[in-house]
């Protein structure tokens, strides 16, 4: 599969790796979307909840119940985006979204003891990366800051990259920025944090809604497609919708084209 | 020399180490200052003054200047801590005591062009560890959460980081918690960035004023011994002066005692 992009014009580029590498010569750090673009949300959540939940919710279907939990994600941080509450960190979200899912099934969140709920949510700190992205991002950091600008809270995040391996230069995101994705503080206050200009930064997602967000601000876009995050069945994102800076297969693909 | 702790009477204690362990049986992260503690700051911020303010300030003696430029930290910082002014980070402080320095020196900061004083700046962003760090944080890291707690800013922790292969686990302090030690708000508010209650973090630090903020506070205390951070006549903080729950030689004993 070509690692190509799309030109205004509709037509591939002949020239293409030309053309990305020289749009990334001012680049200095590469920040990352991480829930389904780092790290497989999906099955590591169903595994956790397999266990975890198996004799306190009926008829459980943990892969169903990882897409239920997921789709409270949204919803509940656009709450805070919209002014509605305070920021509060993704573990806060994702409990609350965790009792929602419960109660959704017919099932009162009281009946199940709080250690077992609060561990069920630590399933969101122990998401195994894809198989290309430890590998992919120790290549890249050799040539630029690299660090997750998600939506996960620090210690989230620092669970997952300490338990995978993944070796960020520093943990950035919504807590830092204390502003959700795609607010446009979220982007515009991590490059400030990292004493660089938007164009200086490019933001590594595998969704097309989160460079969409961040291109306008001036920062770098490379996509990379990751078609089984939400399983086998995935209708979203599973091709570049905008005029990406890259267009990756996965990470070492991602180290080849601007490495 | 014995990596020990006076007791409460006064006494060495024969039983510290079985001590000093239980003590820290719920410690989960450990925290770290950073200048001083974990880099020596004199000699590279004086050898980065050497290269890049000879030709600009007469009678330059660097570890003079940077004596004189860390003497100007504590002041600038307090002007946040009193709430005379918004937060700023350390990169700001650091530029402007830069300027205060040369000025003490008789040199107006507007003879020198603005690139060389920025780049002198960057002097703090590429410190040299002390060398024990790398090798014992390599160490701790598998045990505990690793992190600065300093008083500098992301960026300025993360290029000494990267460059001398600190392995942070994430990147806290003064910038995270918008406050600079030793306010309670920045220790307070980083073992609650991590999920943790004080007392499942503790402060690492060579300077006693650090761990005497930081023990009241619920934290637990680790000094590490830095005889030269002020250069070969250093007067203070050779010992360690409050009841500190570690006593380290530097870091591969500090690891030796926890690990």
């Amino acid at each position: 599969m070509v690692s190509g992009r799309t030109d205004v014009d509709g037509l591939m580029c002949a020239d293409y790796r030309v053309t990305m590498r020289a749009g990334f010569d001012s680049v200095k750090a590469l920040v990352f979307d991480m829930f389904g673009t780092v790290v497989d949300w999906r099955s590591s959540v169903a595994a956790e909840v397999a266990v975890h939940l198996r004799d306190h919710v009926p008829d459980l279907v943990p892969l169903e119940f990882a897409d239920a939990w997921r789709a409270e994600y949204q919803p509940s941080m656009e709450r805070v985006r919209n002014g509605d509450r305070e920021f509060v960190r993704l573990d806060v979200l994702h409990r609350e979204n965790l009792e929602q899912v419960l109660r959704g099934l017919g099932v009162d969140p009281n009946s199940i003891p709080a250690p077992v709920l609060d561990e069920t949510n630590l399933a969101w700190h122990r998401l195994d990366p894809w198989p290309d992205a430890v590998a992919g991002l120790t290549r890249l950091k050799e040539q630029f800051i690299i660090a997750p600008l998600s939506n996960a809270n620090i210690r989230l995040a620092l669970d997952v990259a300490k338990r995978a391996g993944l070796a960020w230069d520093a943990i950035l995101g919504a807590e830092v920025a204390a502003a959700y994705k795609p607010d446009p503080d979220a982007y515009l206050r991590t490059a400030d944090i990292l004493g660089l200009e938007p164009q200086q930064v490019a933001m590594v997602a595998a969704h097309n809604s989160d460079l969409a967000a961040a291109q306008p601000l001036g920062l770098n876009t490379a996509y990379v497609r990751r078609p089984t995050e939400h399983g086998p069945g995935q209708t979203i994102d599973l091709e570049p919708t905008g005029d990406w800076d890259i267009v990756a297969e996965d990470f070492e693909d991602l180290a080849d084209q601007i490495g």
